[in-house]
């Protein structure tokens, strides 16, 4: 594990680099729009999504630089949803990550246009950052994946639905329904675009998304389990926020230990989906590990 | 006229049935977000934006059947930025063209979900549905154009500056600002990609993209005068709703006679960027002179 976490460590720094760069510096005129899209950016967060795309590459032995825009992108449209999640008119949170939420500190009007700024700009990023190492028809196929994926049929129409289920009762279909569509989609595109900019073939490609449906409900399912036990400062969330408000979660259906049993589980299946890439596909093993074993 | 309102009225009617063939019914799960997008498109509106769009293609003597993806594209994106525009957080409006606004209607929640997921599918679109006439190259192009002009440094930026400037003494350089990135980057944008697609040359581009940034500010100035002067049942919109809320406008700063003189000169002035186009620019004249003699 101490390997993995330094590949970690040196992943997210290198991200987090990439960001800085891509990202239009605070000064420029308006500020308030560029801050706040900063503000969130930096308020923390795991880069799952750009780590997840990196490693992807490198297991169908790809390159992992060519996918540093992507991945960017990928944290970039991670990060609106963030901010637009918390918004009075959705969840209405003041805090996230220990820290006030984007429209606590610049508005709700500034909020709503930094989350949208985001996503633009993940797009325009895309089309005008990645022709050095991509070839157009890639990255067309790219962007096409990623808007299906965090758009009305994918990440978007889960928050639909868990806007819809709030004070409601749930059913576990449902529940599914939003944890496949609100976090699993833009988990798995993550990979997907990852494992098509290293030119993975098809079947590499299937498993690495079975691989990554699986890891999604797994890291959902551990998130639920987390928000329900975990401790209020490790998260820096109010925990039990959830529940509080009535959502569906996994350990509401079938208890903690059930539900950790399912997640493991979920974990040894995924693992399985790797076996092919031999040593290469390593790494996202021992991430599918940690990130249900995780106490941060 | 006539023949240019024949025009109008056979592209609008085009336009239309191919953004009713590109979303997705509104009997999808969750049916919320497919009748909330579906609402605000077909609510009214012009087409401008996307007719502007395959005109310019015409214009440089392209296929306007190729950017027909493009041009509803921009019409989505255009509709996004009126359903976010109209939000609590924004300018709170309860009424656009006559109709109740998308978030009386469906809530707040839906509201900024369906205006992302227009702009998210606008992305998506271009990505998947130009492929059959246009190659991945100008595809990525014309996705880095349209980001680039719906983003922080377009659009977006026009918002958060006309956001930050209500109730607010503004000066005319600001309003200049407002009116050039809020409004004027997607219409200058809508021309550009039309024009790119038709392949256009670079000097006809040039040409253009002038034609666009003049018209786009005649187009708002009266826009100012018709939203001051103008007939409430026509609008659809309170009348002075502006400057009730001591927004800037330029009738506010030069009278509207002043004003009106100013739109004639910028239609002059565009419509001589087309001599070289001949024949084939004839209706991007007519369309400068009708846009602003509007009385719509």
């Amino acid at each position: 594990m101490t390997e993995l976490k330094d590949y970690l460590r040196e992943k997210k720094e290198l991200l987090e680099k990439a960001l800085d760069e891509y990202l239009p510096p605070e000064n420029i005129y308006p500020e308030a729009l560029y801050q706040s899209m900063r503000y969130s950016i930096y308020a923390g967060g795991k880069r799952l999504r750009p780590i997840l795309a990196l490693t992807a590459c490198e297991a169908v032995g790809g390159n992992w630089q060519k996918v540093l825009p992507v991945a960017c992108a990928l944290e970039m449209i991670h990060t609106y949803s963030l901010i637009h999640d918390d918004l009075p008119g959705m969840d209405n949170d003041d805090y996230r990550r220990g820290k006030l939420t984007n429209h606590k500190v610049y508005g709700e009007g500034i909020a709503i246009l930094a989350g949208c700024a985001l996503l633009t700009y993940s797009f325009e990023m895309l089309a005008k950052r990645c022709s050095a190492f991509v070839d157009s028809a890639t990255i067309v196929r790219v962007i096409g994946e990623i808007g299906e994926a965090a758009g009305m049929a994918g990440m978007i129409a889960g928050q639909v639905v868990d806007l819809q289920s709030e004070g409601q009762e749930t059913s576990l279909e449902t529940l599914k329904y939003i944890h496949a569509h609100k976090t699993g989609a833009l988990l798995r595109c993550s990979l997907r675009v990852g494992a098509i900019i290293g030119d993975a073939s098809q079947a590499q490609l299937d498993k690495l998304t079975i691989y990554a449906e699986k890891l999604g409900l797994a890291f959902q399912i551990m998130d639920d389990i987390l928000d329900l036990v975990g401790d209020e400062k490790k998260l820096g969330k109010k925990v039990g926020s959830d529940l509080a408000k009535e959502k569906a979660t996994y350990p509401a259906f079938y208890g903690i230990e059930k539900s950790k049993e399912m997640a493991r589980q979920l974990v040894e299946e995924a693992k399985k989906e790797l076996d092919d890439l031999g040593e290469k596909g390593k790494v996202l093993s021992l991430l599918a590990d940690y990130f249900v074993q995780r106490e941060y």
